[in-house]
């Protein structure tokens, strides 16, 4: 029999419990063992639980009970979660998590620490929710070189984009209605900032290229600087306006990842991941590209993957199941400003004197544009060199294009 | 160290040598071993092969060999090739192939072949190509109820069908397109008429719900009978017309596997599918959609997933590593007439006529339609209430409509 606690009875702790519970029979048969909860730790009482009789409010009793063989862990944050997580592996329990700011902060000393005590740390939800990324990224495409990852990482901001672009709502509408239909926190700063963004894409970089990635680290750039003009402009061109975190394989083992909005061409097919969805582009250099695609968060999706890490280790307790990577290091990580890409430029200036700065560029069009304001895809350049061109012009947007 | 044999240098075994050596210092620290090729069969000689001293014409040197722990089959067909790895795995040696025809006609036999000799047989080249999917299907999914699978699993008739919407091709033009480009064979039925989708669906099915499911259980329609009039006519009301390969679980562990051509809604993920792409979507009850994208073909593609199968069981030669199901049976299938969905319809009727025999329709329009023609959607029913209700009028085109 394998026994299982969870520490935290919030949305993704109880998810877990009814999957373990609903999908019971085919999970003992895909173990081909017992697989049981035995506990919950929870500082909260919930007497009408079914799961009443597992509540534990001390999380040494889990520490110290030798029958619990993997410790799921959906506290969140980097304090607590931290401090149990760093006990359950040196007590020898295999902890899995869909905790992203743990495995982005923490990841590194948290694997050496599952690797010196013989047992596993897993976080296939952290990243995603339920779509199956991780372990294709380091089983499916192992025999490939990873060049570029790039993937809208965050359901809340992928909303409030789809709803600016569909039904023209401006950025604080849609917020207001994403936080009405509990899409997003009463405070949206870890979403609509990109940190959330920013942690996922620290965990598959380290994943994809072999190092720690922490999220200071990466250049982040949320949403609130996306205008209903932008979104205007960029779909007069079939582009649509995404936040993407982007890792890219550099010369020397070094690492690009940065988190920003960007124009994605409407025939690329992440133009397509609309409201809540994530979506996840991989280029290999035997595979090319492939997407990984479905809901990235949510209760059930976020704990199907959470116990689809249970099974993996409680398939073969023994049997090494070990993410890794290794340290980071301050030089790892090479700023954006090396890529050239074509920008989308929003400026209160003339279509000459656009011209004038930028040179060739393509002017775009929205229907009620006041006089005075111009927008345009520039040419391939860096950031630096653009920003040497707009120079002394009255910038209100810039972003990337996507090529 | 960990020695392979690959069965034929075509496409695929070709690309899976030039893989194994490109990415070998990669693979060898993911493997934690030297991986190396010995020894490549072939009928033909290649004097001015890098490899022209792995060349054997003779099985019965790789069967004898000892030191041959895994063998690339990528013979394909279901005679020299199930006698190969037959033989292989009697030797105790693990297979990879990506022969989805082998596997769909004789995977339950060869998987408990491999069981009984403690050896592996996979497959993961066999359905998508590079697309990570069956890894994910049994390890990432493991957790859920698997529902439904929906996929566009053969490129070459995504190619056509995607130049008939775009360029307005008729589908001989688009095939002629596709076999000047190489997507189409010259002899294009395995494509064209749906076969190569049906042994992927069993594939899919068999791994999804755990019995084999063989070919000639699966109701097959290819997509000679698309018309650029019924291009249009979807095209008219935002649907496009992909061949999907879908299975879905019945009751009492029953299961409804078929091909067809199918109207997709433009907002669903599969309708922007295009080219030679592949994606196959796959509904389990905690995870809800989750879909996966990539190209179904190709050489490097291709190999990089068997490499991938190469990789996992070189990681740990004595891990069980089997893909598993049990024996078919003539009435686990049920027929795809059970179904209840909306229909596409083109006749030679008035839309009087279209109306009195089908109730409630939407009518569809497209410009240039000759005086005597209709196309309409009707509400959900299944086939046979459809046909009766058709009974009569002059059909000219009949589709499925997907939810």
């Amino acid at each position: 029999m394998v026994k299982i606690a969870i520490l935290g009875f919030g949305t993704v702790g109880s998810g877990v419990a009814e999957v373990l519970t609903e999908n019971g029979g085919l999970i003992d048969r895909r173990v081909d063992d017992l697989v049981r909860l035995k506990y919950i730790l929870d500082v909260r009482d919930f007497p009408d639980s079914p799961y009443r009789d597992c509540f534990v409010k001390d999380f040494s009793v889990i520490e110290q009970d030798p029958e619990v063989d993997i410790v799921v862990e959906t506290i969140g944050g980097a304090t607590v979660a931290l401090d149990f997580t760093t006990r359950a592996l040196k007590a020898g329990k295999s902890v899995v998590t869909s905790n992203k700011e743990l495995v982005a902060t923490h990841g590194y000393e948290l694997l050496k620490l599952a690797r010196e005590h013989g047992c596993s740390y897993l976080f296939e939800a952290s990243v995603g929710g339920g779509i199956p990324i991780l372990r294709p990224l380091t089983s499916c495409l192992a025999a490939n070189q990873l060049e570029e990852i790039t993937g809208i990482l965050n359901g809340t901001t992928n909303y409030i984009l789809t709803r600016m672009i569909r039904a023209g709502l401006t950025f604080e509408q849609a917020l207001q209605e994403a936080q009405e239909k509990g899409y997003a926190e009463k405070d949206p700063t870890a979403d609509v900032d990109g940190h959330d963004a920013c942690r996922k894409i620290c965990i598959l970089s380290a994943l994809s290229f072999g190092r720690q990635i922490y999220p200071e680290q990466v250049p982040t750039q949320g949403i609130r600087g996306v205008a209903l003009e932008d979104v205007a402009y960029a779909g007069s061109a079939d582009y649509k306006i995404k936040l993407l975190g982007r890792a890219i394989r550099r010369p020397e083992g070094k690492v690009c990842a940065f988190v920003a909005p960007h124009l994605v061409p409407g025939d690329n097919p992440l133009a397509g991941v609309e409201d809540v969805f994530n979506a996840i582009a991989v280029r290999g250099n035997a595979i090319g590209d492939v997407m990984f695609y479905g809901r990235g968060a949510g209760k059930l999706p976020t704990a199907s993957a959470v116990v689809a890490d249970v099974i993996d280790i409680a398939k073969d307790l023994k049997r090494d199941h070990r993410n890794d990577w290794e340290e980071g290091a301050p030089d790892l990580v090479v700023s954006p400003d090396v890529l050239t890409s074509q920008w989308y430029v929003r400026a209160e200036a003339t279509a000459e004197q656009a011209r004038a700065a930028c040179g060739e560029i393509h002017l775009l069009a929205r229907s009620g544009a006041p006089a005075g304001e111009v927008a345009f895809l520039t040419g391939p350049m860096t950031e630096p060199q653009l920003r040497k061109r707009l120079e002394g012009l009255e910038v209100r947007s810039l972003f990337r294009v996507l090529a």
